[in-house]
C-alpha cells in the first residue's frame, strides 16, 4: 500500500516538525541555550533572521545570537499559538505566532531530517500587524 | 563520479534558485501578475508572509494579495541585492535585501522543483534595521 505508506510518512514529518517546532519555543521559554543548540542542524546550511537583524548564516553566528538572546535578562516570556505545519520536498515548515509583550511576530520554523532527529535549518520572525484570532 | 555529480546538481539547483529568485523580483518591478503567478507551485503547499500581513497559506490568496500589491499606485518600486543561496533536503532558500522607498526588508525565498520547473512554495519578508552592505 504505497499511498498509505507514503501518507503515513508525511503525517510522521509533519508531526515530527510539529514536536520540534514546540521543543524550539520550549528552549527559548527555558531560556536552554543546550537544547537550543542541539535543536540546529550540524551537516546543513543554517538560516537565522530574528526581528530587524540582518540574515545570519554561520551555525557558530546563530548559536552566539541565541545565547545573548536567552541570557538578556530584559528578554519577554514567548507565548506561541496557531502552529501549522506545511510539508515540502524533504523539508517541512512550521508557521506559528510569537506573542511578546503584547507585541505579536509571525514566524517561520524550517526543519528536515539529519540521521534519526528532526532539526531546524532556516527561522526567520517579524512583526504581524494583525494576528489572526488564536484558534 | 557520483560525489562530482552530487556537487553538479547542487550546484544547478542552486543557479536555478537564484534565477527563479530573480525573475520573482523581475515580476515584482515590472508588475506582471502572469508571471508571478506562473512562478508560485501548483502542487505543493505555499506560504506567503507580506511585511506585517498575517500568513497566507492558500495559493488563491497568495495570487490575490499579489495582484493588489502589483495594481497599487503607491507600490514603491522594490531593489534587491545579496542573493545569497542555501541548499536544504530538495529545496533551496535564497536570503536577499528589499529596498523600497529607502527602508530594507529582509526577505526568504523557498524554492522546489515541480516537474522541469524551479518554483516558490515560500516567501517571508520582514524589516531588517540593519542591513549589510552590498556586496
Amino acid at each position: 500500500m504505497p499511498a498509505l505508506h507514503a501518507f503515513d510518512t508525511q503525517t510522521m514529518e509533519i508531526d515530527q516538525a510539529l514536536f520540534a517546532n514546540d521543543a524550539f519555543y520550549l528552549a527559548f521559554a527555558a531560556r536552554d541555550i543546550d537544547h537550543m543548540d542541539a535543536l540546529w542542524a550540524r551537516n546543513s546550511p543554517v538560516i537565522c533572521l530574528h526581528p530587524g537583524w540582518p540574515a545570519l548564516t554561520s551555525r557558530a553566528k546563530i548559536i552566539e545570537s541565541w545565547q545573548r538572546i536567552l541570557s538578556n535578562p530584559q528578554q519577554k516570556p514567548i507565548d506561541v499559538y496557531n502552529a501549522e505545519a506545511h510539508a515540502f520536498a524533504g523539508a517541512v515548515a512550521v508557521v506559528c505566532y510569537e506573542e511578546l509583550d503584547g507585541n505579536v511576530m509571525v514566524a517561520t520554523n524550517l526543519f528536515i531530517t539529519e540521521g534519526d532527529r528532526t532539526v531546524l535549518v532556516h527561522h526567520q520572525a517579524g512583526p504581524c500587524g494583525q494576528p489572526p484570532p488564536r484558534t
